[in-house]
């Protein structure tokens, strides 16, 4: 069930095929035009900077219906926005401002694998992305394969890149608990990179979801990984960093996630290891937050939160925890006028180090403040 | 040159003699009533609860001059408020609300050692505390010691507490650098505690100050370690922690650097290590600050900040990094009413994929915004 046109799908499956995944331009022209108005307009256009061949050949070169066939024949479905598949926090990329070129809503996603897109974030059971550098310690990978076991093992979809290092611990981590985790590549959803990974990401195409902007058959060019990297940060409810040198790709999804004010969430390491300082960095600049484990990632994504609100209590008396003495040197407090130390012992007819260690006491709970010149009660001492 | 009478110096000896350490009652009663009144009031006093003997007889066998002289023999000096070398950051503790029964400005601190200390923190020199857990990893102990020799090569005096782990491996980083530091100890400052730490106590008596609240021969009892460590925390710009469990004594020092307002700096460590779990549980809930090492340490207390404030340079001209097809687009954006991609790539003469690219750069840069219905400029497009 869709409420999109067959030609508004196909005109999304041209602009998939002739602009390159992510091109924030495009993306904003089919934002504001709809995707058909968007291709005439592009196809119109004669010599297009920026674009090597002529667009009006290459959309003429296109037949949409037998990409859609081919890709369906491999697998692999075409997921665009209005489909009851599309997953809704990809939205909110439109409102966001493009980094190096790249942003938007894509035009659709290419999708292999039984789980729905739609089912990736859930109040019920958020998805997490769980990202970092390629270039990983064994602390790192150990960490990311925890903590995505603990999110799996919640019920939430872990989502990552397929990339060596902390994305296939945590895609592995999922796996290893009988979770579901999803990957999204820069290149096709058909193709395997890096090579190494194909029995990993065969795994997920069979049993969660590969996802990808670029339509199948794509390589993995450098560019795509940045667009790449804004899917998964949008597909999620919330993204944890484990492990980042200071210029890590992995911290270009930790920007987007930023700027789609999503939760993010960094694992410290020792200060001595490089693969932590871009972490240690952005959770000391206040962009992320410290996290330990599970149970802390799913509290930041608002799921363990909900379960770990405390029962109301009765609300206590204020002056119930004060012992004899105590209420006694509170009586002695005058609502008015501070006084002096003394002056309180002579009211309570007690000792002066009595009085005193009393009124600290009081002072801590609220019941009297000390002013430059003596003794009055407090917000408490006064209900 | 001390402005305090030799009334005042006597009885702030007599009430360091018998009353216990960072006995909040007793401070706030000499805060508010001086010395020598507080002693004559607490003297009048009968059976005081809390303390064991007549407070009368004991203050009756305080000789304070023999014991100001018996002092002076072992090399140990008494500083109390209104002396030069009486640290002002220690009139703080005024100021703050007593933590299980500890607080408030010490009548006096017993001093051994060449540095006075009113030097340990200057606004040139800021002194650094750096704490943590005695049963320290040995990255804890080797990051301790790096940090402190960072700190020491600047010019700023360490201060820790003489204790197993993390304080000794701080002490040594900056001996280790010919740095100057400072122990503060819950016993007297003739005495050695932890036994194993007679050499290096011995070494900062010599070099730098072995400080105390606990008069000549006292004991380290348990209760001295919390009185003893808001002197900590008081003497220094900012306390560093390094590694500390969950229920570690170092989180007390923490708690009195945030009772002060001072900055609170943790040292991230491995998240499966038990030792930096109550390190980073103060970094999570945004008491602590991370640091990753000297630098972060320095400019968190104020120091190299100063140094690395950027020199001023002339106001860039807004419009000045666009260039010639940016700004013709933005020279086509209307101040008022938004309008659409069409109207703007007409009025440009563009085409609408290079109008469309220039726009999304522009909005980047503030010169223009989105809005549901189109484009207009931003703040920085109508200057």
């Amino acid at each position: 069930m869709s409420g999109v046109s067959e030609a508004e799908r196909l005109a999304r499956v041209v602009l998939s095929r002739v602009s390159e995944p992510g091109e924030a331009g495009v993306l904003q022209m089919v934002g504001e035009l709809g995707a058909e108005r968007a291709l005439t307009t592009l196809a119109g256009d004669e010599e297009i900077p920026g674009l090597e061949s002529d667009l009006g050949r290459l959309v003429a070169g296109v037949d949409p219906g037998a990409e859609l066939e081919r890709a369906r024949r491999q697998g692999i479905r075409f997921v665009v926005p209005g489909d009851e598949e599309w997953p809704a926090g990809l939205d909110d990329l439109a409102h966001v401002d493009s980094l190096q070129g790249r942003g938007g809503v894509p035009v659709g996603l290419w999708v292999s694998g039984p789980v729905a897109l739609a089912e990736v974030d859930r109040p019920e059971a958020p998805g997490v992305a769980i990202v970092g550098s390629r270039s990983c310690s064994t602390y790192g990978a150990s960490v990311a394969r925890e903590l995505a076991a603990d999110v799996a093992r919640h019920g939430s979809v872990v989502v990552s890149g397929a990339a060596a290092g902390i994305d296939q611990a945590a895609h592995r981590g999922a796996i290893a608990v009988g979770g579901t985790t999803v990957a999204v590549l820069a290149c096709g959803a058909d193709r395997v990179y890096p090579a190494a990974h194909r029995d990993l990401i065969g795994h997920i195409r069979r049993t969660g979801a590969v996802v990808s902007e670029t339509p199948p058959g794509g390589a993995p060019h450098r560019i795509r990984f940045l667009g790449r990297n804004r899917l998964i940060a949008a597909l999620c409810s919330g993204t944890v960093l484990v492990e980042a040198a200071v210029r890590s790709g992995a911290l270009n999804t930790a920007n987007w996630t930023d700027r789609l004010s999503r939760p993010l969430m960094g694992v410290p390491g020792p200060v001595t290891s490089i693969c932590s300082q871009g972490v240690h960095q952005q959770i000391r600049d206040g962009a992320a937050v410290l996290v330990s484990g599970g149970p802390d990632v799913l509290e930041m994504v608002g799921l363990s939160g909900d379960h770990l609100v405390e029962a109301p209590r009765d609300p206590p008396q204020p002056r119930d925890g004060l012992d004899r003495r105590q209420q006694r040197v509170l009586e002695a407090v005058p609502l008015g006028r501070p006084v002096g130390l003394d002056s309180v012992a002579t009211a309570a007819g007690m000792k002066t180090l009595e009085v005193t260690r009393c009124l600290l006491r009081l002072a801590d709970l609220g019941f009297v403040e000390r002013r430059d010149t003596g003794w009055v009660l407090g917000a408490q001492g006064r209900i």
